[in-house]
């Protein structure tokens, strides 16, 4: 994630939360000071977003200091102290509600892939996550779930193809969508085609589709899919993917599967900064 | 929510999911058409942010209609048609997600909201949201928290004052702290103090705060305080609300309480759109 | 007045006054060098404004050097040197008439708030400033109001609660205009209600306002309306702030009184930037 | 005007005024309504800004009504109705500030430029502004003194060549600062010298400026410098230009004055927007 | 191309072309009237940007009316009179030189592509673009590389693979490059090898590459080239792209040839808006 | 040209070419590494934009250095090294396009001016340029014609005036629109008149016009219009200025003649990056 994509969302988030002064604050150090407030962990997970809480921290003056004691991807422990922000106490007080409301949700992404990652150990299912972002926050939970342990799906529309239920209905068919997408943006990107039905399976595999996603099927159709598929197609599972979701995947052995709640239902993960010392 | 305050961040939103065209879309309707695709609930819940999804359309294309059968705030159940949107079909599929993205959460939000407010109903209790939201989607958040039956405490922080421990901690004492917010904003906002002790809860009333938030308290300590306060303050609870503590604040008979939660760990609705229809 | 608030207004400003180059300057300079020039006041006043001064230098290019002999707020005498900007000549040039622009106009709005707060000694009655400031300079005159010694009223329409003429008519009275607002955003906010007889005095205190405006009373009225009052509400009073008006309100013993000419219709104070001198 | 420049500036201010909502409006008006208000003259002067005004109202709603009884340039008189707004309540009540704090400047200004231009009938001098106006308020101050009868001087930096005594430091000497915008832009641009001694009026004359202000001269350098310059160039003479001084231009016989105090020191004209009624 | 995606840009033109004012315009034109100007084609060609001509005076003025006899990818004659723009005469002249300058150098775009797109008429080679656009113009210039008749390669960095030179020398190797980009994005992107020498072309096919880049080989070595690659991954030839090049690549027999020439080096289309009738 | 003006459309431009990651570089460089690129010309020319390729960089990372043997205007060898870029090899991959795209442009402008400016060389004909640029690409294109050795016309519609056949068409006659412009701009701005007939030359003289831009005329025309003028303005003539063009002109004698192919229609000068060094 470089500065010139992700200062202005964060200079945004900053203003959402000042519109012209922090009166509290302003009104308590009139005369600024240094001091110190030290993060903690008030829940056991993952941490992520690091950066984003320093980089927030920076916007606001280039002086502030932040040190952690855990990285991006590091498990953390409820009460543990993991690191500490340093320098104007005007600013510590400021920016402290917007840096935690960024580490707190890509935390809480990062945890709850995490948890699905760990249960498909030992397995060579990959995980995926989708489009369904909070708006305005997808570069931020889609890094998240990287350092999940997931894999990125595309970014959006205009750098991945896939064919889903309404593009077929506008399309007249499978076929005729899959060869309109090749002549158009086949030289760049493979075609992935969203199917409910065997027939579709078979529609899409004889079109030479490159990937195709197995939508909420169940066992039995799922297995005859893959005989279809017979290694011609890359494969994709989605549905609600809860533990016995999970374990069906690990038998039936699919190569992917994707999960929209990673993005848009994980609980944050429960942080705070406290202890604020004058120096 | 007008215009001029929503457009700029749907329209980022927006961008953020078409960065220069929507490739499966522009491949398979070379020659657009007129289309109607219909917006169904995948579970029971409150919807709210119908006039987003209707704007995400209109900023993509003014000719687009949308209908609905319900309104912000109404129960929906699962499998219910609940509207429409109608147009270019081209438009109907670029805008999906985004229009999605924004209906689920803020339907997911006023979801939560909404129970919470149901258990507190036949008290006095009223039920405040926090500045805990995602970032660059606190007026979306903030009004889904109001559909439900919440109030919004404070915007943000330069609408209300809050005096927290780390306020505290830098001003030396409840007393400064009180003294110099009222000195320097006191004409126009109340003044709010979190506390965590009954020697706090005694500061905070001789420095005459308007309103004090008990933070974490037990039952024996709140009830203390109560008695302290002696209604020259309105008292506000803070703390995780599940169901033991929503009841626990209803034999303590307390006026506000207030919950992260509501925003910053609601999961979505689930809604999709469906049934594109060629016109 | 931190810096993500107030960067964009100074750029917008530098590009009002440089579209896409000082034409004069590059002409002239196009071996750019080192030089200093001296900052003087033409008239006697109150100086405020020095770190937006430095900040659009800085701005222009960040090694650009200032210093000053004074400080906001201080008093500056006809003829006196009270700083020197220091660095590349081209940038000397460049931002010269919009830092003087800003530096004049906010320290002809300290000068004219500092006369009234000094005609108000050994009183306790407090200036307020009012929303009718010029468009997009409100943060730097909000400032300047304060530097004067003026305490400033609301920012905006978001952070306080005003009941006028206008919301009287909407809501068919001052009885429901109070109820309404007290159950919208009375939880944060003070209510204040601009009265102009003193049945709505009676009114507004029987619907527990929190500060009553008394707007272009005679003394009479203003005496009857105080009696009404009874401190069971904050009084503020406007109107043309003149020095028999004030005198007026120090014989009465208002608490607050507003006015808008602090912001909308104060001199600039005269200052210039001159004897360049090449280093 | 045209909409491109002056909306982004105009937007600006409407969220200078409101950051996320008007809290007091929108608790009187949970259910919107149609209204009128009406524009009032409270002294006398010159209209400027009508098409400002409405266009305030129209970003905020594209179908709100405004018709005014008289147009920019028209003397109004104290007490007069001058318009009215129409349309949604909320949004009457939302602009109004945004919309009179334009129009009133924009008054004051033109008023004050029609009082010089006034004085100056019957005689051939015509009256300049400067870049002395309000950041981010140039467009509407120049356009202003255009309206009050005054002509523009350049309006920034790069459509203008103004050679001033900190650049004639720069470059050495006039002669030097000549030539040397000559060759860089003199093509499209004229060359303007400030002076403020008779050899400096010389040495312009003789590197051929084409214009030459004559800066806080007395009468007897300026008949002078008249003399010297003999009609080969433009002649502007700046200064405080009050009774006296404009009396002196008059008697001397100069073709151009300039004042800064047309925009930097106007107070506003005084208006009010009343009487809502409810439709 | 949407207008949310290609306004900003075509806005920023118009502000470049116009800072304040068009002066001339607003001279001649102190009562604006109604008019009409005629679009020529001063040389033979294939036109190509109409509807962002269109948009560009709908955004000066929503108002305004085009009509062509033409459509994009249509060939002209010299001479021929294409089209007219009419409404305010004040916006006819303010837009004309941004509404040309875009739709002179798309059309010149198209016209260089359809001629080598003609060149190959008759064989199944396909032509190309690349990344080698002018800054901020890239989505008008893809847009009239298809008008031309060629296809799109990769957008930008984020929408495709493309391991080049630089890139294999910070990898280590071919083989590195393309594993470690097939686990990071390989799921969703093709993965592209620009190769100079042969041992490269087995390298990247060894290491299953979906599209190998011939980079400036001579005949012999593309054969040899053409013959590793065995029809196990897509083949794209570049480099100067001249009739020479062109004929030998229909000899070889590859399927895609790139150039930049495109989009760095087409001169524009000469067009004129000429004969303004006032109405 | 300083950063507040081209910093806004460098970022655009970077943003162009990664929406969201570099995805080929990210998946390379997962733990990045300082390293040096070399900058090469591919063929003779004139360079031209480089503190324009450095700022760039710089925009991406501070941290970036940057070197360079040669100076803008300078004259480049094919196959000459001409500078590096040093620093994260990221970051080198990421601004390579981006900065060669704006360097070749503008080195080709450069070039191709520099080519016509030795063809007049000898004489006292000065080049000009025109606002036929590339949209949003005027600043870095007016710019490098300066190095090439000409002369920039008008910036654009606000800082010159030049009354062409439309606005003569508008105004009724050249000397109505002379008339008008001198009024309304004629203070600073010189007046520029396009003609295409003797008559028009001698109606433009009498009217007064500053400049007389002739266009399109043939060799005996040219010779009677300068007859005509006899010195009392300025001459320009335009029109396709090739070789043939340019003979004449210099046999003719005029002062200045015009080129918009300068901007319009020049090739890029190519210039490559190679021999990544990781350090």
């Amino acid at each position: 994630m470089n500065y010139l994509e992700i200062d202005p969302l964060l200079i945004m988030a900053l203003k959402e939360d000042i519109n012209n002064e922090d009166i509290t604050t302003n009104a308590i150090m009139k005369n600024d000071k240094k001091g110190k407030a030290f993060l903690y962990a008030k829940e056991d997970g993952i941490i992520c977003g690091l950066d984003i809480f320093s980089r927030v921290y920076s916007l606001l003056d280039p002086n502030m200091n932040t040190k952690f004691s855990v990285s991006d991807g590091d498990e953390v422990k409820k009460g543990m102290e993991i690191g500490f922000v340093e320098g104007s106490i005007k600013v510590i007080l400021e920016g402290e509600r917007t840096a935690l409301n960024y580490l707190q949700r890509m935390s809480g992404i990062a945890t709850k892939t995490r948890k699905i990652v760990n249960l498909l150990k030992g397995t060579n299912i990959k995980l995926l996550d989708t489009r369904k972002t909070t708006p305005n926050m997808r570069i931020f939970e889609k890094y998240a779930v990287r350092i999940g342990g997931g894999i990125n799906h595309r970014y959006n529309l205009s750098d991945g193809i896939l064919i889903k239920d309404n593009h077929i209905d506008a399309a007249g068919s499978i076929t005729n969508a899959i060869n309109l997408t090749r002549a158009y943006a086949g030289y760049v990107h493979r075609i992935e085609v969203e199917v409910e039905s065997l027939s579709q399976v078979k529609e899409a595999i004889e079109a030479k589709a490159d990937i195709i996603m197995l939508d909420n099927m169940d066992k039995e159709t799922m297995l005859e899919a893959i005989k279809i598929i017979d290694k011609k197609a890359m494969i994709e599972c989605s549905g609600n993917m809860d533990y016995d979701k999970i374990e069906l995947m690990k038998e039936i052995g699919v190569d992917y599967i994707s999960s929209g709640a990673l993005t848009h239902s994980a609980p944050i993960l429960d942080l705070s900064l406290k202890h604020l010392k004058v120096e």
